[in-house]
């Protein structure tokens, strides 16, 4: 892509949480400077005529195909069944030498949609480390992009110049590290980092019934159920897709939980403590 | 006690993390209008001099039977077994008539020695409901107590003044919610929002070792582990006095993983959709 950033023209395919925070991301780079344009499309008219009304998009497009036609990036922010299906339906809409991203937490479906993708285009997959407890587009404004990581994980058929290009985009928009990766790591490290942490802050939450515990808390139960408010239809999709490396995740998980126990149950506190000082020091080393 | 908060001496016994905050806290008093006068006692000299010279304590003693006998209200700020320890050497030296109160994380071992207190003394069971991931005096300004809960455990014998006294003082201290139950239904409370909490953080680094996995972080694993910085010692101790209410905990929850495990596993979508939907309103009520 040879056209600067300022001179382009921005497709966000969805104006959910994440569609949304992205168009204010970009809205305020035109504060400073000259910016891109921004078109939106979104399944929810409501949705669209509040973001143009508010300024956050330029224009909004209830007809995909005519969003796709005019932009020169496309970010598709919408939850990874419907981002296949919206773009395997309008896969002949997108412009000519457009490039296209996607933000969604699994990455090997994603990767398979691109490789496949139309030869005039460049799609690059990738997945930004922000988000918020609440959904949709009404709470886009929680999601804070500076100092955020980003992973991409670019295809071997991705021009450099088009990463080039989206990696100078995203830390426009102010993210920190960008870590560039297969499909394959990105989803084994993100059953870990993220989905195995949303199962665990489920079943936290699932294994008590009393609404007062909180009465409790000193902030640890806070801490570790803060992801519970999860949206459930797109955590659903996302642990399902990725079951293979999230089960083995688990897996390791209670293990190790089983060898706590059990250092607990037989009273060996010289071990116990012994442990509990390698998790301080290993927690220490991850930064 | 009959004596006003302002114009009473409080002796505190171990000038960590805890006992540090207290000090400050109560110092805060003073600079809004006359306050208590602040004794401390701590095993490291050096510990004594810096808070008596930065003004944090108004008294330090290497020999605590000499602060213990001039302390109307006693804060003991030690790990649980130093606390109990620490009571029964120097139980002669307590003021007669004086409050004393604790801050360690379990309950029913401590209600077992302040029932066979001296009967001239006035033992109240208690537990703030703050702290800090690092430890010791020198991060005792980490830890900050308005709005957080405090929970008190009551005996039979404690007299219905000194704990309008005592709870006076907490709230003073610029705590929010007072909760006064007993020492079991402390114990298997705690052992749920906290020492569950910790247990699963420590399981959760402790089955991961690649120390660069934070590339991938989003927030999520950085909420669940923040707790596993902890203290190795004080919570080796805490989980091994608490073995009984927390493995039951720990079960509870391992049982409701493998449950979330089993959906996943079969690929349940309309299920586990369902469970995390109920997941995230249970987390609302709990507020």
């Amino acid at each position: 892509m040879k056209i600067p950033v300022a001179e382009c023209t921005v497709g966000i395919a969805g104006l959910g949480l994440m569609g949304g925070a992205l168009a204010m991301a970009l809205g305020k780079l035109k504060e400073k400077a000259a910016g891109p344009r921004i078109l939106a499309h979104d399944k929810d008219r409501t949705v669209l005529r509040t973001a143009r009304e508010q300024g956050i998009i330029d224009e909004a497009f209830e007809d995909p195909a005519a969003m796709l036609g005019r932009s020169d990036i496309v970010f598709l922010c919408l939850n990874p069944s419907a981002l296949i299906r919206f773009t395997k339906t309008h896969m002949a809409a997108f412009k000519s030498g457009a490039v296209i991203t996607d933000m969604a937490g699994i990455k090997e479906s994603v990767a398979a949609l691109a490789e496949g993708f139309r030869e005039d285009c460049d799609f690059i997959p990738g997945h930004p480390m922000a988000g918020a407890e609440k959904g949709g587009f009404a709470n886009a404004a929680l999601v804070h992009f500076p100092g955020k990581n980003y992973i991409l994980t670019p295809l071997a058929r991705n021009r450099p110049e088009n990463i080039a290009f989206l990696k100078d985009l995203i830390r426009r928009l102010g993210f920190g590290r960008i870590t560039c990766t297969t499909a394959a790591d990105h989803d084994g490290k993100i059953a870990f980092t993220s989905q195995l942490c949303h199962v665990i802050a489920a079943a936290l939450v699932d294994c008590e019934t009393d609404a007062g515990i909180t009465r409790y808390g000193g902030g640890s139960f806070e801490d570790l159920t803060r992801i519970a408010m999860l949206n459930a239809p797109m955590w659903t999709e996302l642990f399902l897709e990725n079951a293979g490396p999230l089960l083995a995740r688990i897996g390791a998980f209670e293990q190790s939980l089983r060898e706590f126990k059990t250092l607990i149950a037989e009273g060996r506190a010289a071990d116990l403590e012994k442990r509990l000082l390698a998790v301080r020091e290993r927690r220490s080393r991850m930064g």
